[in-house]
């Protein structure tokens, strides 16, 4: 189990008092959302903990963020004060590249600009993410959010939700398709979710007997256990899509195999080098091996449309503000069924 | 550098020694072809030297077969004797799952019947390739050769053609495109002269300075030197499509970060498991990595029809049948541009 380190303790701690942040003041096409409730994803653990090394500290973490829009610019044309609103992953992109005018910032050219601990073009301007009373956006990275949901469960929408619904989208699943979601976690089980809502025969995979039930409560056709050779051998080229939201290395030749001629499996989860890929797994088969990275804002405002449509949320566990060090444990853990969200009114 | 096993050694010399096959009878639906030349594939010294532990003792190497149509079975309506025909990889298939009715016949589901080491359905059945004098094959599997070409140049377009013209055709490589060959060997120069032929811009991918000046002349507009990281850099997203020729396990990231924005690399050299896939690079950029083996007999039809249009062959050495240990010794040494043919007329 991955532990915090003392120094990414204390600067949590201090995040809890305040610090000297110098506040972004509302733009000609700014909102200001004040944040009702905001998911914790893995990668704020990330960068807590410096995993990668690019954490600039104080870092303020938090990029599944919902809201009421409390104040706008005077440009702003589709937000006023009251809307519930919602920030994501990215707050900026260069808005010029072949990406960005194809509504695909996630992948702008430049590197977008992310909702916390990137820097922005402002004089010596910083991003501070969603574990924050407010939060100041330019009015095209902000969403609306449908008010016939549960507020709080929306707010892993904002990035398990996209980075599940996006792959599924562009490979196009939907009825008649059998489709495998690898990973019951956050993010697989936002998987499990959209495909089922897409009409897609929804499997299941996991190492966990104990996750059967709980995936068949959420939307799955069936499971198949990766640790029975058998089964796993009897799913052989049987698979149209499989979405990979495993979140750490791992053999994904047995997962490849279950794929049918032009199959693909996306990876959504791990972000590093990966073992035991098998070139054979992809030549016989004419398989792939793809990735894919959360989606673009256009395509995150089809998602939350398609949950209000569907009444698709995320099934959470609320947390106060104080109890953040606690969940960062459960979540090292894979201790939490699905997605720790922070109520924000205990942020006093 | 792989050496022949003592045994294989034997093995081979045996095969230069007749040794009781009971040479299959022309029937109804047969084709005989004696064989003028059969090219030298590494896939031979695999099943020499037994490395993938599935060679049966006296095996006749030899999938790249070319010759004249001596003897035709009563039912055969495509081929006459004289002909000039070929024989690929592939000799039977089931015919009846969906990969076969698709003309997919190298995905069949039953597996197909490989032109050697192979079982066949006749009692007691045992295929044997083309370093041979002659070979009786069901003729949906015998392919047509054109007469405008070099013939004995023609052999390896049963094997390095179709394996690297299938995944250029399923990609649709065409002009406007930029695409990679990485590997210049038997199979990375034919990717070169037909990805030149179908219009794209090709790069030569190498380890080798050396190279270079071979690659344009085989139709490179360029050649990307893959040890200067410079270089690779300056190229990162700007690759549509690579195929992946290289034989061995090696390090596929560098390459994938090569490819734009829903790019795919195809491997069609290494059948094993490949170091240092990362997944982040799949993930930026939403790139695949895929696989292709051969390619199904309408289509290696098509293929050779394609070489007469544009008057591709292999780039060969002849050599006499006494010869082989020779050259495999110096195939598995990468000593041979670009692919031994075997004169078969030498072999009395």
């Amino acid at each position: 189990m991955t532990q915090i380190s003392a120094y990414a303790a204390q600067k949590i701690k201090d995040r809890m008092q305040p610090f000297p942040i110098e506040r972004r003041a509302v733009g000609k096409t700014d909102v200001r959302i004040d944040v009702e409730y905001c998911g914790v994803c893995h990668t704020d653990l990330h960068f807590v903990n410096n995993d990668w090394g690019m954490t600039e500290y104080p870092v303020v973490p938090g990029h599944e963020i919902v809201g009421r829009v409390t104040e706008t610019g005077e440009e702003v044309e589709k937000f006023k004060v009251g809307d519930l609103a919602a920030v994501g992953v990215m707050v900026d992109s260069c808005g010029e590249c072949a990406h960005c005018r194809n509504d695909l910032q996630q992948y702008c050219k430049q590197g977008f600009t992310a909702t916390y601990n990137s820097p922005t073009d402002d004089p010596g301007g910083f991003t501070y993410g969603g574990y924050s009373k407010s939060i100041v956006t330019g009015e095209p990275f902000v969403l609306r959010v449908p008010e016939t949901l549960e507020t709080s469960a929306t707010a892993p929408l904002l990035c398990a939700g996209i980075t599940t619904y996006s792959p599924l989208r562009h490979w196009e699943v939907s009825e008649g398709m059998k489709v495998g979601i690898a990973g019951l976690g956050g993010l697989g089980h936002m998987g499990v979710k959209f495909a089922h809502a897409m009409g897609a025969h929804t499997v299941m995979i996991t190492t966990s007997e104990s996750k059967a039930e709980d995936a068949r409560k959420l939307g799955a056709d069936d499971v198949l256990l990766s640790t029975d050779e058998d089964a796993m051998a009897k799913e052989a080229g049987e698979f149209d899509f499989i979405l990979n939201t495993i979140p750490v290395n791992h053999r994904v030749d047995p997962y490849l195999e279950l794929l049918k001629l032009d199959g693909t499996m996306c990876v959504v989860g791990a972000i590093e080098p990966l073992d035991q890929v098998n070139a054979a797994q992809l030549l016989f088969g004419r398989r792939r091996m793809a990735g894919s990275i959360i989606g673009g804002i256009k395509e995150t405002q089809r998602m939350l449309d398609f949950c209000a449509e569907k009444n698709i949320v995320s099934e959470i566990e609320l947390i106060r503000m104080d109890q953040i060090n606690e969940a960062f444990d459960r979540l090292a853990g894979s201790q939490v069924k699905y997605r720790f969200v922070i109520d924000m009114s205990s942020l006093d």
